[in-house]
């Protein structure tokens, strides 16, 4: 399939194009056009069944633009950058890494510092793609990514547009955790956009500036929740583990989700369930699982609290690009907003049952304190509280030792064990308050509508003639069926045509209605955007004494059966569900396929 | 319904929040929790249902963030502004038509000017609700409520978060033409988010920065494009007309769409058609049809360029709040892209049969024109083309009199008729190139949602206990249905209750598992989130020799009938489709409803 030719027909069949064409368009921005958006919102609904509903998961929608005090916090407001550099001559902002990578044998020049780049950027000689000039000299600087906003008049509450879907969750899990009735494991879902400030966006849908992220927070106890990872066990993947990379002669690992947990290729048995859950996913909606794997993150490329991580990678016009990821976060984010926020981001752990606990404490007597130590009587009186919680057996004796103070200014103090008014108290815990961890499936919306549309993008030759075709599966498919008069100088046709694609309507499905050039012709367009079956209206469905009758014809085959118009909404659900056309062809008459050449 | 119960219900059950609260909250932001979510969704789902599928209309997803340059068109950038102002005190910002009309008598004071606005604030002392120090003297200004952002680097290319979804639809019209094959009429519709920067946000869902518009622009020939209007002629409406609003006794006028647009209550035929699907589309989804009305602008309240305006409003919380806007916008919007933009807003208009047009021509001799008139020259050359296309006549004698210049500047000049070569040319003419003019009905989705939630909230007693429940429609109700074991020291029920959950799931429904508490708690739970339908697996439907069963339990009667696990997903199918309770009590055992009361 060729990149250029998919491009073409995304943009003339309405899947996508770049967005504000009329006013000379606007990098890194996508509209998605009528074919496109019913695509991406079946890849969203399918997504929603498999990982909300069928997981027993909760949804929530969260703003898109959120106050600057989530991404202090999150650290994305220190640390969301990629390095700018701007040419002095035309004022071109260029991505300073990627301009290093292409002039040197660098692959990963984002991990080096600025001023490394700025080395390398004068030893190379590397010039503004733009206008040619030598950077050399210019400032490496980090640009940070978040596209800025200012909430309400003034510039008094900073904002930003979420670089991800997964803080409108992580911001409110205090609340969500009742929603839970405090009880883990529970899992959050988010569709929605997410946004990156792109120094120089290139490269479709692949890199945007506005895009759909489909994320899950799966929260749990680490010491206690396990996945239910026998549903997935026997799920084959391919994996490409960060050792196999490494190596000069690395090969994939084709294994399954058991055996890869049990070996500990995958680190974490959460992070296993849902590469197998996502694998089966992937193949339901079409991903052509030749061109998938799972590739694991390399030590270099993880966040630091990230204990293991597993991308989804397909292979799209000759190149891997990333359309999930798996990460298993320990309790970074949840401790973070803890930190900073005001409200517990801890869940109540309740101990099977209830452990008494000793607890040392003192009551120190200040009247006696206060005339002995003047003005250090409070320390005193801290230093005997630390010390009971530490040191127990130092009230044994008649005079207890504290020092306070620290370095130079520490001074030993002795004060009567009585004094301390020492005590030891039983009390009962019922549990403990604890941080969750987080497991992260995040998904690439239009990455995955990408890979669809390039998987699916079949050539062949129907009736003599060449055709192009895209083979999605029925449950993505922008429409789930076109209807077709054969001819429109027939008004019988024309009226049942119309009645057809109406009662197809009140069905619930998704129908296109053509009466326009010759059926060969309509049935190319409706194959150019991958509907999977066509309904056509002749004169043999019509005349005789039996029902009426229309043709369907499915996509990838061409073949054509004849079924009653009364069967027809029930046989084409059926279809959509997964259903075999195959089951079709047993039960109702084959029609030649030369009626597709017959012209209106 | 008190507001206040539903919204802490909103909050406590998972429906909406504030957003961030856990950082002091931030006004106008609001997150929708599992239980709202999935509500807004399904209202959603049944807008695209009956907006886009069933009227064949096309879907598209824009960018949120757009260039400044569509919004110079649109004319957002000028127009779209509040009138702000800030106390010299303490620094607040308010609305300061608000405040006047708080402090005056005033209905509508944004339709002053800043200064009067500012004549008010001195004359009536009014003063900053924040700090009451006076606001005499203070500048109201305009504020623009679009959220401003850079692109990119830098500050060369400023985007705005898009104060309607309208716009993404209207900037690529030149491009959905395209997909329509450039035949009108055509409609394109997009749901998803909008903003809108308030100066000093209130009232919950109702005035959000942020919020989720479902928009339909339905391009249309004015000429000669009808809706069908027949198909909702019958439908009844309760019109408030801008002349019932004017009248001192003004009332509802209670008519149908047929007879307003025939007797000129609607003035547009295409709004009138958008609001018989809209009054049939609101019943469905569970708008309460005695709290809801459709209103007129009044004069004043109309865009210039708008011909007539509908809003739908319903009552909550005791008052009226518009929920959906009906407009015929003209040629308006894409006229102002296709002076500003850089493509064609106009469709190809066929004859239906090609007319022979005259058009008169000159081809002036420049080389006796220049001698002649020197500098002057080119501007009579261009007097005798535009004299030719005004007055063929006048080339019929030997000389032809032209005037260049303005006003005082003006100047007659002869000229002989030969020099200007006149001709007339026969031209065929197959079409002309017109402006499609606009309907747009205008959804506010969060709005739709606090209405059903206002109307749905019903209180009354079962078992001799208050019950609190939200009536929700099926179709639009969070869950599908809820699955519980009736108690959970016997494994029989809880494997049962799980499998009957999954069953149910994966038959695509979106199901609650409620083991925690009385059942008549659990019943509680879900009756408040309005879950329509509660399924208990119970120790009479596994024993005995039968098929094993299950009580099915309705919301609002809180009947019960015991039905075989192996018809269940398919009744409550069938349910959630519309389907009747009554139906399922004709064939199906009833059962006693004391068992709510047994505890676990």
């Amino acid at each position: 399939m060729a990149g250029g030719a998919l491009a073409e027909l995304a943009k003339r069949r309405g899947f996508f194009f770049g967005a504000n064409g009329a006013y000379g368009g606007t990098a890194g921005f996508y509209t998605f056009g009528p074919q496109g958006a019913a695509l991406k919102r079946n890849v969203e609904e399918a997504w929603r069944d498999r990982f909300t509903r069928k997981e027993g998961n909760r949804e929530i929608e969260a703003p898109t633009v959120m106050p600057e005090a989530v991404f202090e916090a999150s650290g994305h407001l220190d640390g969301f950058d990629d390095m700018l550099v701007e040419c002095g001559e035309c004022g071109e902002s260029s991505r300073a890494d990627h301009l290093v990578e292409d002039a040197t044998d660098f692959e990963d020049a984002e991990s080096l510092s600025g001023g490394a780049v700025e080395d390398l950027i004068h030893e190379h000689d590397v010039a503004c793609p733009s206008c040619g000039v030598a950077l050399a000299g210019r400032d490496v600087e980090n640009f940070n990514l978040m596209f800025a906003t200012d909430i309400g008049p003034g510039d008094a509450h900073p904002g930003y547009l979420r670089p991800e879907t997964a803080q409108g969750i992580f911001v409110e899990f205090p609340r969500l955790k009742e929603y839970a009735r405090g009880s883990l494991p529970f899992g959050i879902t988010q569709i929605g956009p997410a946004y990156r400030n792109e120094i120089s966006p290139r490269g479709g849908l692949l890199r945007l500036r506005e895009f759909t992220q489909a994320e899950l927070e799966q929260f749990i106890d680490p010491e206690t929740d396990e996945p239910p990872l026998d549903r997935v066990a026997d799920v084959d993947v391919r994996l490409y583990p960060a050792d196999e990379q490494a190596a000069a002669d690395g090969e994939y690992r084709d294994t399954t989700v058991g055996e890869a947990v049990a070996d500990g290729t995958i680190g974490s048995a959460w992070v296993g369930y849902y590469l197998g859950v996502a694998r089966e996913w992937y193949e339901r909606v079409g991903v052509d699982m030749d061109r998938f794997r799972f590739r694991q993150h390399l030590a270099g490329e993880r966040a630091h609290y990230a204990a293991d991580c597993w991308d989804a990678e397909s292979e799209v016009g000759g190149d891997w690009i990333e359309i999930a990821g798996f990460a298993y976060r320990g309790d970074y984010d949840l401790s973070k907003h803890g930190e900073h926020g005001d409200d517990a981001f801890t869940v109540f752990k309740r101990y099977d049952e209830p452990k008494t606990v000793e607890r040392a404490t003192v009551d120190p007597d200040m009247s006696v304190l206060g005339p002995e130590f003047g003005g250090d009587a409070a320390a005193v009186a801290d230093a005997l509280e630390t010390l009971a919680g530490r040191d127990p057996g130092a009230f044994e004796g008649e005079t207890v030792t504290v020092e306070i103070g620290e370095g130079d200014d520490a001074e030993t103090h002795e004060v009567d064990a009585d004094v301390a008014n020492f005590a030891v108290e039983e009390t009962t815990e019922n549990g403990e308050h604890i941080t969750p961890h987080v497991v992260e499936p995040s998904f690439g919306v239009g990455r995955t509508v990408q890979t669809l549309l390039a998987h699916a993008y079949e050539t062949d030759e129907v009736d003599g003639e060449e055709r192009t075709y895209l083979a999605l599966e029925p449950e993505v498919a922008p429409r789930d069926a076109a209807v077709f008069p054969l001819v429109t100088n027939d008004d019988r046709l024309v009226e049942l045509a119309t009645r057809v694609a109406d009662d197809l309507r009140a069905a619930g499905l998704s129908v296109a209605y053509d009466d326009s050039g010759s059926i060969g012709r309509r049935y190319r367009r409706q194959d150019e955007v991958g509907t999977p079956f066509c309904v056509t209206v002749d004169r043999d469905g019509i005349e005789g004494d039996g029902p009426e009758t229309v043709t369907v014809r499915e996509r990838d085959s061409a073949a054509q059966v004849r079924v009653p118009v009364g069967e027809l909404a029930a046989e084409l659900a059926t279809l959509r569900a997964g259903g075999e056309f195959v089951s079709l062809s047993e039960r109702y008459d084959s029609v030649e396929t030369d009626v597709e050449t017959t012209t209106n």
